[in-house]
């Protein structure tokens, strides 16, 4: 197939796939040399055809946020699945299910009541479902504070001894998201690589098994110094990259493989505004830049070969209007937009804007082509 | 069919039908002394069994905000459409086919540019596509000035004269959700009222024709002190409520039909913390009590049974995470919470969080239980 983007109704997602290979090439070669796994987390792109792309086998393995992906990605053949999330006592009739397919789907533990959950359902149906302790290294979120080596030895034997596999520990620095600079993005992923081992150390000091050690983030995965000790590293958004990571200097704008297509349908010159049929259901209401050094609004608008306008924002956005303005304060009047044109803004946050929408138009070529239309999944 | 509420899958939309029941009552009590004719928005629900009770008939009048809404709803009988978002060139063609079948499927024109296109593809049709002028009462988004007269002769000697259908002028006064209290939005009710009549009397002055004046956002619906002049009221969103509406005093809490139904997967009571299976995936990004005297942060936490924790908010939320903590400076202890409990999440935008999922899982009855599962869709 072979689209103009004259043609696609609007709004529309489009992925530039030169930029999303380069980014998996790029994330691929940073890892190959540090000897860790790379266990992609595939809850950004939610498609197989992207999946397929990120991991290093058809087979996996693969990160996941929703058992729904994990039947998705398991009816097409993955084998080796984490689910990222805390489960729940009445999720864990899914995984036993999934697990019976032959799926080798491991689940987070981050208390001592779901680490019993767990077990007691391993033994009840007599299939030990794998779980990696959930560490909180950076008091962001759930799981054993890792100071609290009692709690974790709790857990460990609890899983270990009573019906489940104590299959390690795992830890996401979800801090490096709000990093103001590159030098606490590697101090945050020395915290995360340092905190994961030394639990594992824990473990291990009273004969508890701990074969897996997995970290990751897309930020610290990119900067971090060192993965010694770790066994498997976990990303996701850097498939896409976004503008909360170019805030973060993990990536550059030309990185960033998401895009909205939308048209012009209202403008303002005088008031220097411009309205798209692109509003929050094409966008989501992400404003991930909003706490950054610069607010990008709610993405920066791009003409419709990909040039950005650098100071021109989406700056508002109704269920299905986007507000175009220059960047506040840059005082420049509108560029030259007409009712009818197309752009594409890049979006604050790749996952929320994509899960929006229900497919990718994946483009190539100069002028850019839509060459393959790829589905998404969405739900639980 | 009846379930528990505990043998849902979580996260998952519950809609409380008796609110919802009571919420469409209430309006349409409102509207009926007042001799205008109700169009109610669909964009908020998408769904045919809501749109059932939301419109007068199944035939019709409604609005909605993208043709992918006026296919599903026309396919099911719907013949009044509204669309309310304004039209592109490119979207001209599905116009025509659908009207072609029949559907009286009237568009938005907010500028010369797209009158002349509405005009030229209803001549090459031979089939005048009815249009009504859009007018920026508010100076929030688009449409023509109502200050320049020139401006909206032109537009509607265009649309009347070479070959469209001038049916009206329609105005939404969207500024009205960021009022501060009921005299603001009585003010503004009367600004988006008397704008439209003003509009239409410099149409008819010229010997224009204008036989719709269409008015409405679900606050000016609700406060407005006359009608006078207007021919009909559109309106979505209060058909569940929210908590941007509980916080213009529109509602009350016990009037928001819809939540999130989440469990409870983590609980740092020390840090004064739990963590819920709900987060920006499920309950959207959506913020709009933020600018509000209260902020709700992504929304009020309640027991199982709808009774809400009134000081819990969720405080944060990643893509399947939601932090749940007291809300700031109340400084009281987390509740009793364990993990595995179920909670409900009032949202603070219906159709932000709607929008999230496939389903409602309508609710009813004393406990509360499942009685119907009806799908919703959505894209373009």
């Amino acid at each position: 197939m072979e689209l103009e983007l004259t043609s696609l109704g609007t709004p529309c997602l489009l992925l530039d796939e030169q930029r999303m290979d380069a980014n998996i090439e790029r994330f691929r070669a940073r890892l190959a040399g540090s000897g860790v796994q790379f266990r992609p987390h595939l809850k950004t792109a939610k498609s197989w055809e992207i999946a397929l792309r990120m991991m290093s086998s058809a087979a996996g393995p693969a990160t996941v946020s929703t058992l729904r992906e994990v039947e998705y990605f398991a009816a097409r053949g993955v084998r080796d699945l984490l689910y990222a999330v805390g489960v729940t006592q009445a999720k864990l009739d899914r995984v036993i299910q999934l697990r019976a397919c032959g799926i080798d789907l491991a689940v987070v533990a981050g208390n001592l009541d779901i680490a019993r959950a767990i077990a007691r359902c391993s033994k009840a149906a007599g299939r030990p479902i794998p779980a990696l302790i959930e560490v909180d290294c950076d008091n962001h979120r759930g799981g054993v504070d890792p100071h609290d080596s009692l709690a974790l030895l709790e857990i460990g034997r609890t899983l270990a001894n009573e019906g489940a596999e104590l299959r390690g520990v795992m830890t996401h620095a979800g801090s490096s998201y709000a990093a103001r600079n590159v030098a606490e993005i590697e101090s945050i992923a020395e915290v995360e690589r340092r905190t994961a081992v030394q639990c594992a150390q824990t473990l291990r000091s009273v004969g508890l098994p701990c074969p897996v050690i997995s970290i990751g983030s897309t930020p610290t995965a990119a900067f971090g110094n060192s993965f010694e000790g770790v066994t498997e590293v976990r990303a996701g958004v850097f498939v896409f990259f976004d503008l909360v990571m170019a805030g973060l200097q993990v990536c550059g704008w030309p990185n960033i493989a998401l895009s909205v297509l939308s048209t012009v349908i209202d403008v303002h010159s005088s008031k220097g505004r411009a309205i798209v049929d692109a509003g929050w259901m094409a966008m989501s209401r992400d404003r991930g830049t909003r706490g950054q050094r610069i607010d990008q609004g709610y993405g920066v608008v791009c003409a419709i070969d990909g040039t950005p306008y650098p100071d021109l924002l989406l700056t508002e956005v109704n269920q299905e209007h986007g507000i175009i303005s220059p960047r506040p304060h840059v005082g420049r009047a509108l560029p030259q937009l007409h009712v009818g044109d197309l752009v594409r803004i890049l979006p604050n946050h790749a996952c929320a804007t994509a899960a929006q929408h229900d497919a990718y138009h994946v483009v190539s070529g100069d002028p850019p082509r839509v060459r393959a239309i790829w589905p998404r999944i969405r739900g639980w």
